[in-house]
């Protein structure tokens, strides 16, 4: 049985002997091809429906066609459509299906004006620009976590960090906000890939295009497609939107990562700024004591995963020549890897941390701890006393110095005064309480875009805005391809219901 | 004298003891800094500008500060201006250098409200702006050369590869802007990135702000950015804006692997499609015969080298937590690095190309070799013959299978008409002739974005478009950037000549 | 059903709540840990017998352990044990099915005095040990069948090419013993990574060691490993051996991507030096004349993939603290996969290669058309005209430009002749018939490793015998292992049979 | 002057225009190869020595030759000896030298019997080898550090951590050690690496050999190779040894990042483990209370660099046909940046670790606050209560639960006991007091490989005892070099000083 699919292979004329197994099993695409059946079968009745407008085919030929197509796609969403790897790829096993059912003739007439190469490069799209809006979604759903945590915490002071030490008191509410900040360009670099995701290749055929008189503007249209992949050789042989796809991916995995490894940081015992919920952390199968924040380890390991499919597809373009080569096959399984792996992660992420609790007390206690506020020290100096800047940077640096090897901080006002006389910095211990307060201190910080409450406040209203324009422009995006998928169902059910094509309401393009 | 200015460095208060000599020369970041002098003065000075704005250093004092930062620029500009490995990084030496001359309190005025961590991104920035609009420039002049040698080569036909086999006759206007419509997307691409480049991190200060009455959107004004990095913290820790350059630039890296690679391929004696100029290959040093395609060797070979610098970046910004890391010091030498390689390979394919001989008759004799004409008789066959596709494709698989056995190809048109009469397909010479004919097949594949010569002159009209486009954004971008360096300029001469700050025309914002 | 499997987990008792599903199916491992069912019970039993000889266990309990650790290899290799991802990982599996047999008790005897982190990394080098031998013998493969050619075709004449361009004449024997010389490095590679791999890190517990009284030496021994990872801490943190097997594996992929490029340029129509067999071919479901070289192609592609999974698992390492890390779960899918697309990649090579067509006649034409013999021109007037070499190599060089300018080549001997005399150079046509000979040539080139067929031959010689030693030592590897395996069969049928532990000749460690 | 060079170039004869300026910067590679230029001249030198040994050419033009290869090294020894870029490589600026001074001729016939193809290569494994060595020593001299702080610290209990939370207490003498153990495979690593590359190409020539007498294996021997790379196309087309170089910094590279990963966190406030001498240590220019991690910052960033050079190197070699291409030209450029950066790296780590202090106190405090000896407490009820492993551990679980509810941890002894009690386990104070105290807990690890004093104490002599081999084995190759280097020039100052060739005490090989 499989050598009979395999000697009917739709290449086969010119070959004397078969394929042996091995090549065969190494050079089908099923697996990752069964992701993209419903693409296969749209893309192949706009296909159909443009042949029989333009006349290339007839109609009687192209509501037979259609008619199996639908079957087709009946027994895919049944679940009964599974790939057969001797048939290398979903594009022959659709035809397959049509063969066996309509005959080898409809096969035939089905794959007038158009070749694998084009074909697969459209599946592809059509899967990916489906994907890119999920990813924009779920990017917007995660800044909706952390700029809802962020609004309710901008009074709540924490350290801000950088080198990991402790530098100038912030608040909870510009830390959240901070990483929110990021993922918007991480939004709206998916945004500007799917521009160039959402173009038709189909009609390019093998590469040259064709001598038919095809509309491939036609097809475009009915797929839901912006425009087309106009050059015929460039719409075969390009996939620097597969590149451009993973590279947005990788930087997103890397902002994310970013996030994960604060989540094991501020969950540790000596940092003990956040506790996850039991419903997103794992214990150990032999210390009975461990809360181990697993989620966020292998969000940062996955990371490695996209960072990889990335120079997996870099490596596969290297200096290949023009034309479709069948190197590209391989852009697909790391392109869904990426996505699934991406889409997982950012969905675990927004569960850790809407469910994690915030240690608000210890927050609030480290930037006293540690000097925290000493550049605000320094900028009194600055500011009250008429130094420059460099002479008061010197002056707090010492006065930190000695505190430290004393075992002492700002909190011992006392001590501060008086190493700060020793400057001949004369101040009072009330003076000194107020400015040295870290609460105080972030809300001092009123400059644009600065700690400060009100500060943080625009931002968050400001990011949200981002946020809602992602999210509006996801969904505008998803029911115009709805529309377009609706549009087709139509137009075929109107044809296998024998309407003439021209009393379909097939659109002039 | 190192050790004096080491002893000077500018955040020593605190430390009882000096930097090991092995730790500073890890540290220090002279070499990639040196490309950022001219950008450190100038957002000195518009930050000084600003700070005499808003009243927080006195008139004075930002004429004295003014005064020595025209001299470094002086000093720079007569390429006097090294930078000492010693004082760490390019904002040290120059405050280094206003401190010597204007003495320590005006180099401590200048620093007020700002930290090396925003100042450092904001040098980045402005450094790399100018890189990308160089770098499209370069894209545009690539476009410019395929485009026009594809231009006068409508009619010229060779063949189309798929899998580096013959697949169906194209014209030699028809590849060449196959390429060049890749590269109107590598333009965009950098267009985009431009974007989120072109913002003004400065006045973030150390990562939070400050709480001095500082006024970020003059010093962005002043330094023609578009807009601000807005959340402090955000602009200190953030940079995806390296990753999506470093990822742009690595997949034109690709597309350029892809011409360099055909450049190899075609001027090898067994393609014989193209020589290339003297002046544009290199010799041997032992065998006198050879004219070795170096230059496309070596941009094949530098593809590594970008995709090099992206691991490098990526694998850096991996997990890291918030605020500035110092880790992130060394995002300047992958972009400056891949950059500088880039420039020079756009440069050296655009001369090789435009001084390449392309050796027209071997290109128009091979098609007519090998059977690139098939899928030609194959469509005939569906056309004329009412034969199903994949019937028609059988048949001709089957009468190429036994001309390549016998040696033969379709210019012997009587031994293929005769096997075409095997399966009882009649035909003549004359019509077998013109159906077979390369060119005549070329030409009509008149489908949008087909080989045809009025379709490919469309794509090239088109294309043209684009890269005309692309020069103008990139001349406009150039030109504001000039604008906003003119009026900080002037800004200065009024201030060093005596007028008061209120009276030189500061823009309001 | 699942709920009452996930309440059962093996580290609840901190726990208040259960795991979110989503964070659940995000951090089970059960696909890549499919691979690994038998070693993980292999390596239960031989700690469990390991726990019974040192009496931290009853014997009792260790033969009803035992008992139920064999009926799961039993329902394993009858198909029947299908890995539940509600119960995470192969671990919990086998633990989970031995307490569901012979009671809760039973699972925790078992995982006395050992923790998941030793176990995973035990279980993981146990099945990359035999994967590696198994990527050695298939290496060995590959050469058998490049050397066999090589060794048949001494004497056969084709071009060298340096830069693509023809170089200097060699023979095939010369070319693919080439290639297979690059392959023996690769398999001493992979040997010095098996030494670093088959050490044993079972009893390290989580990360140090227990205070029962172990005895490490006895498990490594049962599971046949040739040492210990010694100290606890390295045993669970390190997997630089799952770097260092994928970077030799990144070495080999880049090794035959080089043959797979050959094999698509050398059997393109315009180099014409090969003709790939039909079964390791394909067609086009639309251009019916091509026979593509798609398995190249894809050998070629997938060298990304390789290269990728090792940046996955560099990426993964990068700055993970001490101790086991979730972050390391990651390890074992890039492993996976990149063995399995190596070996298809070994195997697919040796079919393509052994089964392909060698174009004899072209090969020998070539070196004649266009020069490859001008270094040894050069070389004569060196020896026998006394000229330096470089004066020799100018006069050669333009005797080259003139021929070539002329449309001729070596083979007009009367022209090439006359250009040399106007370089006062005299000679006979006979003797630069001889000398011009591409075949006279390459037996000419006697130094040691050089084309000469008695110097090719030697090489080869040389070649098998490596060949022949990675064989014997993989062979001798895998017999160890297999030993092994059968001891701890023995000793747990003798255990099951009721044999005193004592009696059952456990080996004295 | 440039171009009376330029015109001078040593392949031009077959050309009939001179090499365009970009082509030649782009070409050229004299920045690379300025690290090899002692090598050059000892390559010369010995090749010089075997044309003279074997008669291809006279005594006296050896002489002649090597006067000036002599005075060559002179210059370069005194500084005085730049790499001219237009002269494009080492090798051409070194014959240039030559010509200058001996005349044309000279030149020439120092060329006879090799090409730059196989000069490059011997070149770079000259370099490298000598750089493989270093870098084993400084590997070496890191374990020293370590190991020596290890030794003096096999008492002093620290947390052990998985996940990054509180695992086991362990001492500190553990943990670094492990640290220790992981680089003795790195170094094991580099020594295989430099047995694949101490061995000598040269004598392939351009990639076939020669039909001139010449003796490899004199050549190799006065070059202090182990053997030659025999295959004459292997010798010049593989740049294996150049990427397992590279994949073994990588890992190197990675292990550091962790330690340095540590130093960063364990110097944070919240951990408070260990504090940083203020020569390894940096300030900040804005907050006077920094103490920033920058060197160890540093080096887990130069973790991409290495990376990114291995992707590079890997980027290049995919998919080259055989024989030389230009592009392997770059394989240099990532070796030294790679090598550099890695060197420095290990200094300032050892640097780093050797003068940091260790917070003994606060190490030992912290494995009581957060349940590190939980597993203990299992593995007691487990010895001698003779509970299941997996109840003792529930039951500990809802302990600790219980306890961090509370705001308690073990040192609640009293609390401990009565939550132990509610589940029928009786013990007294004093059981639980020795059992939970965390130094005993590390003691009594005394399975192999763990905690316990005498067990780490033995990994350390083991570990030192592997460190003392590395670097006796470095000892002596870099003596086996230097003693080549002295045979060389013995016999050149014997062929100088006029002595026949035959009396020098030329090896016989």
């Amino acid at each position: 049985m499989a050598d009979s699919v395999k000697s009917s292979k739709l290449w086969g004329g010119r070959f004397a002997s078969d394929i042996d197994d091995l090549a065969l099993a190494y050079s089908e695409s099923t697996l990752a091809d069964s992701r993209m059946i419903a693409e296969d079968i749209w893309g192949s009745e706009a296909h159909a429906l443009m042949l029989g407008a333009t006349g290339i085919i007839p109609e009687a030929d192209l509501r037979e066609i259609l008619r199996w197509l639908e079957k087709a796609r009946e027994e895919f969403e049944a679940g009964r459509l599974k790939l057969k790897p001797e048939l290398e790829d979903v594009h022959m096993n659709v035809e397959w299906y049509l063969r066996q059912g309509a005959g080898p003739e409809m096969g035939g007439r089905l794959h007038t004006a158009r070749s694998r190469n084009d074909q697969v490069v459209t599946d592809c799209r059509l899967h990916l620009r489906t994907r890119l809006l999920n990813a924009v979604e779920l990017i917007a759903a995660l800044q909706e976590v952390l700029l809802s945590i962020a609004g309710a915490h901008l009074d709540h002071v924490m350290p801000g960090y950088t080198h990991t030490q402790h530098a100038q008191p912030i608040s909870v509410g510009f830390w959240l906000s901070g990483h929110a900040a990021a993922l918007e360009r991480d939004g709206q670099r998916l945004q500007e890939v799917f521009d160039r995701v959402n173009l038709c290749p189909l009609g390019a055929c093998a590469l040259a295009g064709t001598s038919l008189p095809t509309n491939r503007r036609l097809t475009a249209q009915l797929l839901g497609f912006d425009g087309l992949v106009e050059h015929a050789l460039d719409a075969v042989q390009s996939r620097d939107f597969v590149l451009e796809t993973l590279a947005a991916l990788a930087i997103l995995a890397a902002d994310l990562s970013r996030i994960a490894e604060e989540i094991v940081l501020f969950s540790t015992y000596e940092y003990g700024l956040i506790e996850l919920d039991d419903a997103f952390a794992s214990g150990s199968s032999i210390m009975p004591q461990k809360k181990n924040p697993c989620m966020a380890e292998l969000a940062r390991s996955r990371t490695g995963l996209v960072y990889g499919r990335l120079v997996q597809a870099l490596t596969m373009m290297k200096a290949l020549p023009s034309g479709y080569n069948r190197d590209i096959q391989e852009d697909k399984p790391p392109l869904w890897e990426a996505l699934d792996s991406l889409e997982a992660t950012l969905r675990v992420i927004a569960g850790m941390i809407g469910t994690a609790r915030l240690k608000l007390d210890r927050m609030a206690e480290l930037p006293s701890a540690n000097f925290a506020t000493a550049t605000e020290l320094a900028n009194w100096l600055v500011r009250e006393h008429g130094l420059p800047f460099r002479t008061a940077h010197e002056i707090v640096g010492e006065v930190v110095g000695s505190l430290s090897r004393e075992g002492k901080n700002f909190t011992d006002l006392e001590r501060t005064r008086e190493l700060l006389a020793q400057h001949d910095v004369e101040t009072t211990r009330d003076m000194l309480s107020e400015l040295l307060d870290p609460a105080a201190c972030m809300r001092r910080h009123t400059s644009e875009g600065g700690t400060a409450p009100e500060q943080v406040a625009r931002q968050i209203t400001r990011l949200r805005s981002g946020m809602e324009q992602l999210r509006k422009w996801a969904a505008q995006r998803a029911q115009a391809i709805e529309d377009a998928r609706e549009l087709t169902s139509r137009l075929v059910q109107s044809v296998l219901e024998g309407t003439p094509l021209a009393n379909t309401g097939l659109p002039e393009v």
